[in-house]
């Protein structure tokens, strides 16, 4: 392991994270919060920097040896420069609003994964022993905004992270990246990204603030103020899903900021290899592709199941079809794309609509796009890879063999997405049993809804973590728990379970 | 297709449920029921006897193309079979003790799957309007037999299901059998049952009525009624958990009762494999077996976690550490091989314990014993193949491969049981969300948890099909939702998902 490159970059890491707050601090003093918060957050920033540069200088890479960088390097610099991300943050909650360590390492974890638990309400209580009367609203806007930048840098990282880290690490991404793209008819020669990953990046990067800008600028129109606009298009885009308000969307009744809101939900959820090909000319991209098909048809059906339920058996309040339809498409795309923001309380909503949600959170957006969870191509290899053994019972000659978009995968994809599978519901199950030893106040529904809602970075659950709740009510351990499963989940599982390797360390 | 054999065989599978009715009669005739019972039961009896003599007769084979028996013979066998049974042993709860249809379907069902799920409790409503005063102890005596025996003869079933008929089918089984014996030192021709597949159930039939006369004696000794003692033998072997007694075990207030009834359930949720070979001069055989050494440590350490964690959060009740560890242990035996008797309402349970119990029934006990669930044996394959895929992220050129017992095994055994596993998984989740649909009074944990006791054959589960409630409440739909929830597991899936698909009914 060549521990200098690791620590060079996650100071590289940090230098930026520290920039961005600095930022936050510039803003803070254009919304006019209280000149000491603007100072705060600004010391910050500067305390992050300055360590962060020493450490730079002192581990840059002299010779070719200290540039020397495998795929050891590359999972220890992914897990830590993530872990010092969110350290970094926690410093600003701190500082700057005064909640105590766990708190705002829970918030800022929350964050840079882009999962939107919170927790931040009026039964929070600070470390000078006030309490916020209504929640985010009273937090001093720079924090408000660094909270929804974190969303949004969480995001960037993920982009870089999946398509162009991960496929190195050999996580099996870029064999199915190539496989969603190669169903578009195209040369063959224009289906390979490995050559040009570095490229890829940029490109990835120039979509995802282009739809940044796209929903700051529409959501502006609708009539939100230019602030809000800003920071729910940084929060939207990452799924990540802070909001300006406590209420979240709900607190700005306006039906078409809930349209704007949606569609871009679900943009963040596709593929962003698909939003660059209909870009460049093939605009059937989408549909030709297996993994948005099924993405979009789950939403169509599900938003179809439960505005049925929810207008037969939902009672009071579900009487006009449209905006019935309108809060179920809402939720849906919300906890579907693992964004987290909410317009209903939907914990409240019959059982049989309540369980597809929980579903849908588990499922999780389509690969290659920021949303968490499993994702979509890796719920159909799985469906596939089931139907063929059943078929296996009575044809056991048969070869076996998984298609997407028409090509053939190679075995050791489908061997990495049934091993995170498996991973996946361990890992689950685990931290549930965990929060339960932590945090003895929990009951059998938050506790599983809240590791699901942890894992997937999704946000809010079901129970004790519904729409209607924070997570400020956890005992400390446990908040500093599901943290640490937000950045499991965030990083794919594989890139932090392979720091438990024993063999991981040895030279 | 061979219609002919598979009707043919089917029909002797119902004469010999024909005759066990008969038997019940008898016994209904001893123990002094009200005559009108026991003419009902053995009328009952002869009802499914006389129509399948008749189709054993026009079906019988009469040449060698008649006999032709092929892997699609075999599974319409196993899936007909046992949904033949079941019919058969609801005709006798509606003749004898006016069941509405579908809680006698859903009580057959139950017993012939050792599931030990039960409408019965004094919320039962009958045809004639009455309600059961206590609940099972008001049944006829000759029905409460029936109703154990049920269990007892759906254990046979899979007894041979397992061991016999599964590896023909391809379901991998047979590898998995053969790699769970091979850890033992032998010669080689000492591991291979499958050229005596046929003989090898005779032996496993013995143990399997050895297990029961033991513990049919011991729980006489120990002060039971030689009626009650029989019964209770019926469902421990078949790991099914009917009891005569609406309290279940808790109604004996016998710690030595309880104390044979554990040791009992555990060796019934053994591989029989196993026994065999420890009968057969081989003591060690079972801590040899890796799969025998995670269960047996597995409910060690559930046992010491839970009643360290009632000592301290269960409150009153829990003083005595004795009584405590002897009441964890029961719950947790019981729900671990999936038998489904109670001394204790485990649902008031502190959380933490709750969370353990919820993740042991989604396991279950040893492959090749009688109990349901995932199995551990599986457990272990797709821990191992979870890890092989962290280590295979740094190791890339690693040979993919997964030893059981010192064995490699083959990657289609492998590849089964992922399938199995993502089989299980979204038949938990669709049959949760049909019962949701269904029932529209259930709620979210009640729902999760009934469709886990069903799939797993367990019987009780949390939150209202927890130790203290039935199923009596559901509604019809939902109740024959889960009767065949719960032949699904019973038939390890695959068995019964083969007749979904159009290319089993093809020529």
């Amino acid at each position: 392991m060549n521990r200098k490159i690791v620590l060079y970059l996650v100071g590289v890491t940090t230098i930026v994270i520290g920039v961005f707050i600095c930022l936050s601090a510039f803003v803070s003093f254009l919304m006019e919060d209280a000149l000491r918060h603007s100072v705060a957050l600004s010391s910050c920033g500067l305390a992050v920097i300055v360590p962060s540069c020493f450490l730079v200088f002192f581990t840059r890479p002299k010779n070719e040896a200290d540039r020397k960088f495998g795929i050891r390097e590359g999972f220890a610099i992914v897990a830590l420069g993530w872990l010092a991300a969110s350290a970094a943050g926690a410093v600003s909650y701190m500082a700057v609003a005064d909640f105590y360590p766990a708190d705002a390492f829970f918030e800022s974890v929350s964050g840079f994964s882009t999962t939107g638990a919170s927790v931040i309400g009026p039964e929070l209580q600070l470390r000078s022993g006030v309490t916020l009367p209504v929640g985010v609203e009273d937090l001093p806007k720079g924090l408000q905004f660094f909270r929804c930048l974190s969303n949004w840098l969480g995001g960037m990282g993920i982009v870089v992270l999946t398509i162009a880290i991960l496929p190195l690490l050999n996580i099996g991404g870029q064999s199915l990246y190539n496989a969603e793209t190669t169903g578009v008819k195209s040369s063959s020669s224009d289906n390979r990204i490995a050559p040009r990953i570095a490229s890829a990046a940029k490109i990835l990067w120039l979509v995802y603030l282009i739809l940044t800008v796209a929903e700051a600028i529409l959501l502006k129109l609708a009539g939100m103020s230019f602030f809000d606009s800003v920071c729910h298009a940084f929060s939207t885009v990452a799924t990540g899903g802070f909001s300006t308000r406590q209420m979240s969307i709900a607190a700005y009744h306006s039906p078409l900021i809930e349209w704007i809101i949606i569609v871009f939900m679900f943009l963040s959820g596709t593929n962003f290899m698909l939003h660059i090909r209909a870009c460049t000319g093939h605009p059937k991209a989408f549909w030709q592709d297996e993994e948005f098909r099924f993405y979009a048809l789950t939403i169509a059906g599900s938003v179809f199941l439960i505005t049925i339920s929810l207008i037969f058996l939902g009672g009071d309040g579900f009487e006009a079809p449209l905006t019935t339809f309108r809060t179920a498409l809402f939720q849906v795309v919300s906890l579907f794309t693992s964004t987290g923001y909410t317009t209903a309380d939907y914990a409240t909503w019959p059982i049989f609509s309540v369980l597809i949600l929980f579903l849908l959170s588990f499922l999780g957006g389509c690969g290659g796009s920021t949303s968490g969870g499993l994702k979509c191509v890796r719920g159909i290899l799985l469906f596939k890879f089931s139907v063929m053994e059943i078929r296996r019972c009575i044809f056991p000659s048969l070869v076996p063999g998984i298609r997407l978009n028409g090509v053939r995968l190679e075995m050791s994809t489908v061997h990495k997405t049934v091993g995170f599978l498996s991973c996946y519901l361990g890992l689950y199950l685990l931290f549930a049993l965990l929060l339960a030893l932590f945090s003895a106040n929990v009951d059998l529904e938050t506790c599983l809804s809240a590791s699901i809602a942890c894992l997937s970075n999704i946000g809010p659950g079901f129970g004790r973590v519904g729409p209607s709740w924070t997570y400020v009510w956890m005992t400390d351990p446990a908040k500093i728990l599901l943290a640490f499963e937000m950045i499991l989940g965030r990083l794919e599982l594989y890139t932090f379970l392979v720091l438990f390797l024993p063999a991981f360390w040895k030279k």
